[in-house]
């Protein structure tokens, strides 16, 4: 567990994934305008750390060759349970808005359901961004 | 979602609440002797947030007064499936112990049940711990 933790086991680390799974944000820019303002000497370290340890993949940007674009790899979209039991759990003792409370009873309905298509969905994604490029 | 990692989204409060939670482990030396080797100054400082955040709770020790004991609190019990999930994701991508290895297999089998038997098991144990103070 602790070689886990050392994987994906920090804040700042599951927020650029939260971005990543649920928040449509690809970019460098995309995750430093997070409403959690994260610095760009942590940024820049928490995405090298997550592209060596395999979870995230780093690629070239379609409109621009100074930008990249940056997506889960499989390895990391199998991260979702652990991100939807923390939403769950967040559920419980914080106030949440309206919009994600929807999705997460939605999820608690059926856990196994929501992740099934969930996963199915960022494959699809991959697939269809691997075949446009 | 990241109020709720403030709470506990880094390493070592993780380490600390699976101690608590699978190690039956309860006194600062236990977490101490853990083998992710946690420094002084870093155990001190997360016990202090998980329980300022409602995460564990001090009790006396039954045999010494310079002692305390530490367990979870039911919104720290909660966070089972969260731990469950690292566990099951840490199983797919690392090497993990034969024993450790049995116990992820039949929480996978069903996840709700392994989720109710455990968290039934720890608040009847709170129960018992309660009685015999």
């Amino acid at each position: 567990m602790s070689c886990s933790l050392d994987v994906y086991g920090d804040k700042w680390s599951l927020l650029i994934i939260r971005d990543l799974m649920f928040g449509n944000k690809c970019t460098y820019n995309d995750f430093l305008k997070s409403e959690e303002g994260i610095a760009t000497n942590i940024l820049a370290s928490r995405l090298k750390g997550l592209e060596e340890n395999g979870i995230i993949e780093k690629l070239a940007h379609p409109d621009s060759k100074a930008k990249k674009l940056y997506r889960l790899t499989p390895k990391g979209i199998d991260l979702l349970p652990i991100l939807m039991e923390v939403y769950i759990w967040a559920d419980k003792y914080f106030t949440m808005p309206a919009d994600l409370k929807a999705i997460i009873k939605e999820a608690k309905k059926d856990k196994d359901k929501f992740v099934k298509q969930f996963t199915k969905e960022m494959k699809n994604q991959m697939t269809r961004k691997n075949s446009s490029s």
